[in-house]
């Protein structure tokens, strides 16, 4: 571990439904330490705050001359303007001031944002948009989220909530979404609009092996993309269908937003060209003429567990 | 006509497609001079600069002490980045370069942008958007356009394309757009979204009085106004198409841009209420719950032709 004395330091938190990483991070985006840990969302959220803050003091016990001087959290459904996680997907904890939680442990500057905005903060202080003013990351996985960047700045909107672009509705007429809406951006662009995706094939073709397959076996990303790769039809529809539609809300935010490019980050990115070809079309397809070619559509650079980490230090040593 | 020694003025110029305004504003907002002229696009864009020349000219030789230290222009398709005004719709200049046109006569500051940006500047600069950081300005007329604030800045987008709100497709499946695409807000909301509104009624209804009348006199907004507050069916019928797809486009941007408020500005935002009631409902049927009946709809209060006039003189005064 080489540092210098007294070296100023920023613990980012990445929490998820799943696992929580937090980092110690210097300015220059050098990570001194790593940690993942269960949410455990049955318990409280005071008490995830609890183990962050042992697991960080016995690593300060030791790296004696680090000082932390401001704490960054990234969360699902967290709003920058108040403090306050609201009604987290997969946790039990309702509305929680987590800037508030963290603030009986630590007299720094604490900040926090959402998820998506965390990583959108990475991607443009230690990723692919360091001299991008004007883009949007788009976190997939079992949901959408997205991050916008629009003129060198983070857009929060007037309440906080900008950005929530899974729930853009692509069809009015369209699919139930989880939010009680329908015809929602992510009721086809994720690992549950793809499992959506599965269930109206399948009505069409119940005898289809691949859907059949799927269906005993629970959704599986890598079985797609292998079929995909063997040049299976069905394998093609189901990226087909999703590629169309994450092209169309591509082409909605554009419309309004004229990016630079789209930055793709998490799990199910990772079938990667297979979905963004078609989305390429589609949202070239959807655009007005002057702006069609022209948008990028990029994969995340950092790597998986650190970007949400990275991002949420950003909030600290780069807030924008 | 009062003003200081040596006062410093702006020209400020709104390019239409029938007609353009000049105005010589001051710092504070204060319109020296106001001149409406045919825009006549069968001419070229120089023969209009000439004419705007040739009047200020005569002005200013009556007001000796006021000097010009900018040029703001607001045109459609007029593009911030380039000087560059692209095919504007009802003018046949192709595509000219009216910033280096007005440098042939004006040797100062000179700065384009799209119409619907300088009136959002406008409302900013002067209008109702004076508190605000984050709200989005619609203009309503022969098309629909937008200019977007978010975090305080008007946002252009990387190649300046960005507020094309009007060609965010708000149904993938629908009417044919002039701009070639299918589904386009302005299809559905604008004059000419009306008229095409009209003409699908028409094949459902052919015997209606109403619809008959209109496709006979022409598209007539006070006609139209006059039978919605006496209670006629069809009438309503054609507002409520017209608010339902407008209100499915605001929440859309709503969704990845949480403004405080939409303001309306223009020809058939005359309509207003008949309009907006169900554009708003519409609109907050598709939110999240969280943003739901959070956001303003307004109606612009500058007066008409000197909205564009200010908001095309903040570019210098105000850049934002």
């Amino acid at each position: 571990m080489i540092y210098k004395n007294n070296e100023s330091v920023v613990l980012g938190v990445d929490i998820g439904g799943t696992n929580t990483v937090y980092g110690i991070v210097g300015k220059d985006g050098n990570i001194y330490k790593h940690q993942t840990m269960d949410t455990d969302g049955s318990l409280s959220a005071s008490n995830l705050v609890d183990r962050i803050n042992l697991s960080v003091d016995k690593f300060l016990r030791k790296n004696k001359k680090m000082e932390i001087v401001g704490v960054g959290i990234g969360a699902p459904n967290g709003n920058h303007f108040t403090g306050v996680i609201e009604d987290p997907p997969n946790l039990n904890w309702g509305k929680v001031n987590i800037v508030d939680l963290f603030k009986t442990k630590y007299d720094v500057k604490i900040v926090l944002t959402n998820d998506a905005n965390a990583a959108a903060l990475g991607e443009k202080c230690y990723g692919l948009a360091r001299e991008m003013d004007d883009f949007i990351l788009i976190t997939l996985g079992t949901g959408l989220g997205s991050g916008i960047f629009s003129g060198g700045k983070l857009v929060y909107g007037h309440d906080g909530f900008a950005g929530e672009m899974g729930h853009m509705v692509i069809d009015s007429k369209g699919r139930d979404c989880n939010c009680g809406n329908q015809g929602c951006l992510e009721s086809y662009v994720s690992a549950n609009g793809i499992k959506k995706t599965i269930e109206v094939l399948f009505k069409k073709y119940p005898d289809d092996k691949l859907l059949n397959q799927i269906r005993i076996k629970g959704m599986d990303g890598e079985l797609l993309d292998n079929e995909f790769d063997c040049g299976n039809q069905m394998a093609g529809k189901i990226y087909e269908i999703t590629g169309d539609s994450l092209g169309l809300g591509l082409a909605q935010a554009a419309t309004l937003l004229n990016p630079e490019a789209f930055i793709f980050y998490g799990g199910i990115s990772k079938a990667g060209d297979r979905i963004l070809k078609f989305a390429k079309r589609s949202m070239d397809n959807h655009l007005l003429k002057v702006q069609s070619d022209t948008i990028k559509l990029l994969y995340s650079a950092l790597p998986g567990g650190k970007a949400g980490v990275l991002g949420a230090a950003s909030l600290i040593w780069s807030p924008m």
